[in-house]
């Protein structure tokens, strides 16, 4: 089943609309939903909404709020999300970040008390759409175990690394596990094996069993030790920049809510030449043997395929979800 | 065999100062050499020093070189290595990215024209002393196929990241592949597989042998496609903010030579309750449950432990390499 932007768009800001959201918040929430089921990342599009819905009914987000400059250090900036809604807060501190870089060369705003951004991604894109280069992380609450450990003490920390470019932007969204959660569902659903090792097995064994490793919660970081202690890094970074909550923080509170994120901005724009060195970029690693049939792709480059496809065809959503949706 | 630092120290001296550095840029490459061998990294101390002569002697460094600015533009600083020596070139570089973050908060220094670091680590550990959060990363020749292919088309570039603390800084040194050129070797001499898949056979398989990976160089990035993925972004960054060369063009020549790099550091010391707030993190993440007798450590833990073991006992050094040093 496939529903056009505009249909996905509305079902979402009517249920926002409802719950009392303003009309530029419904809309501006409604449209981050609706893009990443566009751009194909249906965990944090559609499939996310109902869960989103119930943290707002629960009391975790706060629909209202906006976020407060803490301090102000020149081409740094701290902002309390007073544990607003996370994609709002998000898209206004990469603004802020896009903003402090077009004034300063580079810019860097790091968050504390804010909710989950969903798609860090979608933040990438919004810097390079303004002709910056982005770096965003956020921490987790703590859901992988460390390199070494067998329970979890590490946050799957996303990592988000964008480069604007005439043709299509290259942006690397990656979380620290080797899978997601969503992907290791999707792959138990349709009774299958991961495709490499995801995580340990009861008895200390790398395994490609999607469903034991949702179970023990011992998903693999990317690299092993070096996935691990990465994680660590961005934990370290978001908390000590915003003055926030770690992941052992946040892991405390027994809730995901209360994140802390940082955003960095270079103004690309300043920079010549530089459409040329990125598709030189490209170019040489597209010129790699491949693997029988294998595609080299950069990364991004199947989101904006996804886009532009979804865009003309509908975008595809679960039917039980769309049903969901229409039933909140 | 063990050597003391400063035995290990003199003896580079002494090959520098013959071969025409001044006494203060002797002084300063044997101090970073001597300290990579001390602290555990010897593939990139005593092991490596001898290709580092050799380079310098096929006319690929000048060691007479000094970085020259290239533009200001604020917090940001992009230099010219002038292709003199990595080492120094890096030293100088990070100090710039210190004293621009000790002005403005944060600092970017980003370097075109250099040569080999050696140890990426080095200068996260200089950054940290100096009490700053660095970030540095570097370009290489294409080493490593990309996720897909099978012939070398992307960097194995370095990602450094170092938080200060003063009970021992937190230092992240990683490469993008599972396994260095280093550690192969060492499986291969030891007549050991890797204790995980470091690459691809011919068959396109991925494998435990050593032996072949060497042969073929199909590494494999960390996690496949987002280690793959991040080589990339890396590249991309360190190009695109220096206006150097790029992995590709680097490749083109032949030669590792002329990369590009990046150096960013927050000053940390103004912000406070830092030392709590990582030492909150590194508690939170060692209350893993442990894998049998498994240690958790934090990036760097371990090197600290070396350095410590090394300058008491002695540095370990191979007596071949030893050999060839005193013959230098």
């Amino acid at each position: 089943m496939r529903k056009s932007f505009l249909e996905l768009h509305h079902e979402f800001e009517r249920v926002l609309l409802n719950l009392g959201f303003s009309p530029e918040r419904a809309d501006a929430c409604a449209q981050i939903f609706t893009q990443n089921s566009c751009d194909g990342v249906y965990s944090h599009g559609l499939n996310r909404f109902p869960v989103f819905i119930g943290d707002i009914k629960k009391g975790y987000i706060d629909i209202h709020a906006s976020p407060k400059l803490v301090k102000s250090m020149g081409v740094i900036e701290q902002w309390d999300g007073q544990l607003g809604l996370g994609v709002l807060n998000a898209q206004f501190c990469m603004q802020r970040a896009i903003e402090l870089a077009k004034q300063n060369g580079m810019g860097c705003v790091a968050l504390k008390n804010t909710n989950h951004w969903m798609r860090g991604g979608t933040y990438g894109w919004q810097a390079a759409d303004a002709g910056c280069i982005g770096i965003n992380f956020t921490n987790t609450i703590g859901i992988m175990p460390p390199w070494g450990g067998k329970s979890p003490a590490i946050g799957n920390n996303p990592l988000i690394i964008a480069v604007p470019r005439k043709e299509g932007h290259i942006v690397l969204d990656m979380a620290m596990s080797q899978f997601s959660y969503g992907k290791m569902q999707e792959a138990e659903l349709k009774n299958q094996e991961l495709p490499y090792f995801g995580g340990y097995d009861n008895a200390d064994q790398l395994t490609r069993d999607p469903k034991i490793i949702q179970q023990n919660k011992r998903s693999l970081p990317i690299g092993f030790w070096k996935g691990s202690g990465l994680a660590m890094m961005l934990d370290l970074l978001a908390t000590l920049l915003s003055g926030g909550k770690s992941t052992g923080a946040i892991t405390q509170t027994g809730e995901e809510k209360g994140v802390s994120q940082v955003y960095i901005c270079f103004d690309l724009e300043t920079y010549e030449n530089s459409e040329a060195l990125i598709n030189q970029i490209l170019t040489f690693t597209n010129s790699a043997d491949k693997i029988n049939d294998a595609e080299i792709t950069y990364p991004g480059e199947r989101t904006l395929q996804t886009r532009k496809y979804n865009l003309a065809n509908g975008i595809p959503v679960d039917e039980k979800m769309w049903a969901v949706l229409l039933s909140l």
